[in-house]
């Protein structure tokens, strides 16, 4: 059994991991902690573990962090960086779902994230917890900087592209759609239902921090330089996300070409769905799963290839990621405690 | 023209007047308040009202209240008691959109809300806003209490039963649902998209606010001591309130002679829709609009009748009937500026 | 492993069972009917089944149904008892997920279906499948009659308060809301989004088929005669139901001695929660899972007590509960397959 | 008063014109058909109308079309081309809220709506109803094909750019994303609230019939060739229409030339508001009223513009714009009777 620590369980990620744990067979849970709900048991918080976990959170004072095997940030940028060191002299390894690991480049990270990097050389040897585009790196880290929810579908969608070298690498657009769930559980007024709710509505559109974590990534498939347009949408729904991604191709290329490419491409992932060409993939297709799903598309039969990409952003765009690069760094079956059967409707 | 002042406009009570007055044929705005927002054009925070509301924010200090003919609270509770009497000292008439002036038994109002009454004198002339029964009151009044949202349906429910006699009293129960915007604009994290979609359940059932104002009033329709089981629920949709009324019939009453008691009750009234026996409102046949609708059933021709009540919480339920309340007092058309369709779907 | 056939397996409750089945250890899935969708493979229909149910939809005809161990009906009332014999007369167990073995009354069955009933004999050798109330006669029946999900919402609300025989058993109220899956999976104007969403109201208020299966089961635990007024809601949300339940005390009961009763009750049922007195559940605590959980109040100390019971209509209200009869009647573990975390949010 | 007949009342556009039109100050209702409904009062089908619209449907046979002044087709395509010859020779005019009139290229129509077209000669003589781009021919028509709810958006979103000459007209991209009524009031599967709430998908990716009527009218605009990929998305959301577009500046162009060529273009428009540079409108800002809004980014200082266009696809969409062009047509003051203000939350 692993033994497992949670630092932060109170926020959608934490839940989320605690859900996906909870019917882990090798996952043991040690500690959750949260400074602020100190004692409370965890299902008192989401009743929709009771029964299940029976931990309560603790002070991170009095958890037993560093007789974990794996600990897991679940907490804002900047916390995971502060305590990495510790629990790494102590053999812990890290997985952090913030972004304080995802960025090489600290000139950037501390631009975006208004934050300075305070251990870069930790940041170094840490690997970006993509699997199928970085599976031996995860398989032998130490410390995992989980990858964002939106990044996740771009850089799936756009690879198998990039790696052709068929597409011109500097006009990329990935219109974005996310659930929700994606902003937190923040006491936010924007969130509230009833400002979200029958509503729909882009943000960021001037810039948002999911976009350097994505070119640093994309650049790594290509010798071009990667010109990127990332417009984030916020869609009424709990969970879900679907990136519509454009990409001009700069050769001739029939539609069972780009198929095969794609198909080619992921044919032994186990959480990546290659559907028919000319498909609509569906966000609740993969809702609760970690299950993520691609189609292609040629308008018109024209030069611009259009992807739709879809997840659930807490799985596959998160929590189910994290686990995912979990069981690949304990070295267990990489779909161990992930193949729940997505919820529809 | 009438010059209005809006004390607090930022909630959800206060850009629904907003909406409402800005088409009031009679209505001039003057002053809309906010001591957090002095400054920002209203439109900036709700640019639904581009164009149509030209009116900055400004803090209590610089609005000339004073000069207003009548001022709006849509403030928390306690707020509007502790300036009505500068304003009716200057000749301002007053309507609280919160629980200041509902309750006439102040050891009541102190116990539910945990405030001493600052103006209890004033209470005592003060007019409780439920123009269907209470009509002659608010046209003499200076002072409103506008009926909190509950209480305008079970009150309109009720009351054409209890006035008969027709009913035990003592077992009425009020199983209610809410959309979200009944609880305001406040940022919680219980009513984030993200919690309260997709979601359904029952809150304050051991005690809620709107009992005793409830109780009181019904208790002016009968000699019987009123007793009243009332049991809220919140759905997963922004406006509009389903009120599922019981109440045990103490004689043998036939179907026609229901419906016949309650269209006689409200045929003369404009905002009072009673649906032929049988029917099922939806919340949406009044979204948006100051309408209320009620339909009766008796379920296997027994001794139960069933009244189903809907309305849209924030209009009639609240500035839609501030509004008309407005208008009786002023000596305008009850109707003037309330005559919007509903939007459906 | 037991062979499984579904006939209907296009409907809701028809993919829930295959959502459940798909990971349930000892299921093996045979066949599953649909006329209409002959040689679809069923991920076409549910591409959440992509890559975990292989097998396309095949005809009556074509089916081998009596090859396997158990079959489930997912259909419309009527067909269940039309194959049912042959089945079993080929040694297959018939787990109906409608109507056609819940009501042992052939006249009210007629009554309320509008069918005549074509296997009576049959009917009195089958069981009612609500493991809870009735677990002994499941694990020996060849038939199951799977209950209706309001049904099992109000029996297991009402059942510990009428074996204690503390309550006026003629006067029960429940006041219930459902998630729109709750209709099918049929192409109805009224259960289109645009109908359906931001809106709340009730449905069969003077009569629904739920009622009559409730009453008859409620009186085999009370020597009293049921009174029930059943009114049923929709609410916008895909899945979930709520049931208010409201019965009158005829002796004095304490909190404690009310919540006593309920934990005994349940307390070796892996799939009944009983929370703290005075809890407020939410649908979303039983997303996707079999559980249940209920909640007890007594507003002001009075004698009515009120129960909240909240489910997910689809799994335990149907195919969980489905599958739970099915484990009983072969011999497994009750919870075999079924122990899924509700997801939240 | 201008008498006005309606065919095809019973779908969203329908009883979104009534509902305009019912507090139309110069509108009078002769007829509203409806070959099934013939004789069933409109507003039992839509309560929401109880009071305000006291006409039944009547059958075609017996409604006197020919009576009115204006005749409004609510109806699927192929039906206003059937009937418009004989109105017109009545003297009534003709605005059909579907494609019947909106492509001149009747080749394009039969190839995308697969009818042959009936009247091709009145085709020539009718107008496209998008005052904004048209005005002077729409006051002289006696046919308006109103434009389609997506095809609005692309066009006030792009036509400033297209007009400037500042953006390459060969590679433009609308991914555009609307709220569900925009599929009408049909019963389908996929429409169902089950299916189509917390879920997001696209959909016609391949090709779309907004497309070619778009092309069609933008080519007006500029002497270039345009190339327009359009992908639409399906939002869980009843009403409002989001098109986030894309095009190239083929000069240098700063932030404040953009701006000032937009509000330059829209400055005298009653309907169209340009908001600040860099906002981010929500399409509840326009909910239930005319309104649509447009804001300007220039991500990264690069050489794409990005417009964000909201609107209500039923109100601007569709029938406000009918009305709008009504109201051209008979000398009225282009906003008699569509001064709204948005309904929000």
């Amino acid at each position: 059994m692993i033994k497992i620590g949670i630092v932060g369980g109170t926020g959608y990620t934490g839940v989320e991991l605690l859900r996906l744990l909870a019917t882990h067979p090798q996952a043991q849970l040690i500690a959750v902690t949260s400074r602020k709900e100190d004692g409370m048991p965890i299902a008192d918080m989401y009743p929709s573990l009771r029964g299940r976990v029976s931990l309560a959170f603790s002070s991170p004072e009095k958890a037993s962090l560093t007789e974990c095997d794996v600990v897991f940030f679940a907490t804002p940028h900047g916390v995971a960086m502060a305590q990495a060191q510790e629990l790494l002299a102590a053999g812990v390894k890290v997985i952090d779902l913030a972004a304080d690991f995802r960025l090489q480049d600290t000139a950037v990270f501390e631009k975006w994230y208004k934050l300075a990097h305070s251990c870069p050389e930790l940041l170094k040897e840490s690997a970006y917890g993509l699997p199928e585009l970085n599976r031996d790196a995860i398989k032998k880290a130490r410390v995992i900087g989980n990858p964002g929810c939106y990044p996740t579908t771009m850089q799936l969608g756009f690879a198998p592209l990039l790696k052709a070298g068929i597409i011109d690498a500097g006009s990329l657009i990935a219109d974005c759609k996310s659930g929700v769930s994606g902003a937190g559980r923040k006491a936010e007024v924007a969130m509230l239902f009833s400002e979200a709710s029958d509503n729909f509505k882009a943000y960021g559109v001037s810039g948002h921090r999911h976009l350097p974590e994505t070119v640093e990534q994309l650049s790594k498939l290509t010798s071009e330089k990667i010109g990127l347009l990332f417009t984030p949408h916020l869609v009424p729904m709990i969970r879900g996300m679907h990136s519509t991604l454009y990409a001009r191709l700069t050769q001739k290329t029939d539609d069972a070409t780009l198929q095969a490419l794609f198909e080619d491409a992921y044919k032994n992932e186990p959480f990546v769905d290659v559907m028919p060409f000319g498909s609509h993939p569906e966000t609740r297709s993969t809702r609760s799963s970690n299950m993520l799903r691609i189609a292609l598309h040629r308008p018109n039969d024209g030069d611009t290839v259009v992807v739709l990409v879809v997840q659930d952003n807490l799985v596959k765009g998160s929590a189910g990621q994290a686990v995912q690069c979990m069981n690949l760094m304990f070295g267990l079956e990489e779909t161990t405690g992930l193949m729940h059967v997505p919820v529809l409707p």
